[in-house]
């Protein structure tokens, strides 16, 4: 499937992305895909991935300096890891025109919110949002311009925000192909807890007590992984530093949920040893249930085995 | 991808395959597809689904009592729940004609060889196995052919078991596309324990948590399940009975690996308390690894998101 096809008129005039991996890459190809920015401005840290951005030819134009990227931008998205949002918001707080927006695509936002408004100027409208989208892969190369199509993009604009930089925003995501929710940043970060950081905190910790057994070599661990093992392996090979700075900056979030898994964890293996058979097969039916939803509102294939082949 | 192509002759004169799920049915398509048994036979304990066998013509023959299903069989395939196996094992026992190889599929296999050991003759070659291959449906329906191929299938023979019974055995698994490996109860029941069971079990947990948070609804949990939740809701939509079975049968070893599993957890959730970083980097960055090797050995694909479509 593709995205619609480009729009006679672009939304925006300059959009500016700063961080070109997977997700700053993708909205850089959606967006020239559908003709959404009259300028596509992008800037990255690294100069290798510049070189490469400029390889690729998903920008119209590669800044070589934060100040140089957000000059006259009407839209700025920092796709950087959370723990980095601070010093590049100080980076271009002197060089933002006033009455653009701010935004950027965190898993986190509750410590977003704070570390731009720590550096932005007033006039500056500060929107975070977050694509709740993505692969396991990193880097400019991995990025596609459908990833964010039928997912949701999950705005937080703070108390007060400007209504028409949230509209604008909004429709930036929905020209993009993804749904738009609003909501308080608090509620997120403990949506996003449940739903994606302490998934990835509980797939990176079993991939890890896997490699440190004793008695089961790795190669025994790596052979006999399609039991289900490697189901976990797909969402522990994720971006680290990405992942470090999001367990950072939700710390509260995702103790709490966590405190929750390991209670009922416990409570689950207290069946096994006592033979409670029943509790077993009734939190098993249960599951059940939540997948046949995530599938019949498209938000998961039916195919077996996630589609894999098997061959 | 596709099996080889049919034998000239067959490798056994009559199979029999008892409980016709996913598994059962993948062995009875296999087999047919190349051409592996003089006489497929079927049995199951449902008429329902002996009904559906019937209809699908996966077996040459659909047997109305285990007793019937045994009947002059050489290899007889036991693809019924791990707590079920004794039973079965008790009803066929007066039957299995001397000389023949009673084997089976379930995912414990120290619980199993006690159950058949209770109930089978001397005269009977008691050869267990496990192929580590599946998908999240259940039935006669959702079997395939191509279900093994390129999977590891486990033997436990016991001691003293006769090689020729095992080679035979091994021979049916090979030409069904499965690479074949001999260990002994115990261990496979703890290799399985945390590449296969402990992973459902996390699963099973972390989708029963979310659907009890109260401050999160159930259709907000569904929205943003791609965050990495939806991963984790296949092998927790695996049939109920059949899992509920595989933990109480594997009490000893799922509890010693869920306990390492606790420990590292509780060790990560400290490590985000006090702001560790380091710590949270070092395990993200060394799982990556273990992904690769996986996908190296061909047990899993490299395309990104397991390969699901992004529209």
């Amino acid at each position: 499937m593709v995205l619609d096809p480009p729009l006679a008129h672009p939304l925006i005039g300059r959009l500016t992305v700063i961080g070109v991996g997977l997700i700053g890459s993708s909205i850089l190809r959606a967006a020239r895909a559908r003709g959404l920015a009259g300028t596509l401005v992008a800037y990255d840290g690294s100069e290798a991935v510049r070189a490469r951005v400029l390889a690729l030819d998903i920008a119209d134009c590669v800044a070589e300096t934060p100040a140089q990227a957000v000059d006259g931008a009407d839209i700025i998205i920092l796709c950087v890891p959370v723990g980095a949002m601070g010093a590049v918001a100080q980076a271009i707080a002197p060089h933002v025109k006033a009455g653009a927006i701010v935004s950027d695509v965190g898993s986190v936002k509750g410590a977003v919110v704070s570390a731009l408004r720590a550096h932005l100027p007033a006039n500056v409208h500060i929107v975070p949002g977050h694509p709740v989208a993505g692969t396991e892969y990193s880097g400019p190369d991995a990025g596609f311009a459908t990833l964010f199509k039928n997912r949701w993009s999950i705005l937080t604009p703070p108390e007060g925000a400007d209504e028409g930089a949230v509209s604008r925003l909004s429709a930036l995501w929905s020209a993009m192909g993804a749904n738009v929710e609003t909501m308080t940043p608090e509620h997120h970060d403990l949506v996003l807890a449940i739903t994606s950081h302490v998934p990835h905190l509980i797939a990176y910790n079993i991939v890890g007590t896997a490699a440190d057994l004793e008695a089961v070599t790795q190669s025994e661990v790596i052979k006999y992984s399609a039991g289900g093992f490697r189901d976990f392996t797909r969402i522990a090979a994720s971006d680290p530093t990405m992942w470090r700075d999001v367990f950072l900056n939700n710390r509260e979030a995702v103790i709490e949920v966590l405190g929750r898994f390991t209670e009922d964890l416990i409570a689950l293996q207290r069946a096994i040893r006592w033979a409670e058979g029943d509790k077993l097969f009734d939190l098993f039916t249960r599951t059940r249930a939540i997948r046949r939803s995530i599938i019949e509102i498209g938000q998961e294939t039916a195919a077996p085995d996630f589609g894999r082949s098997h061959d």
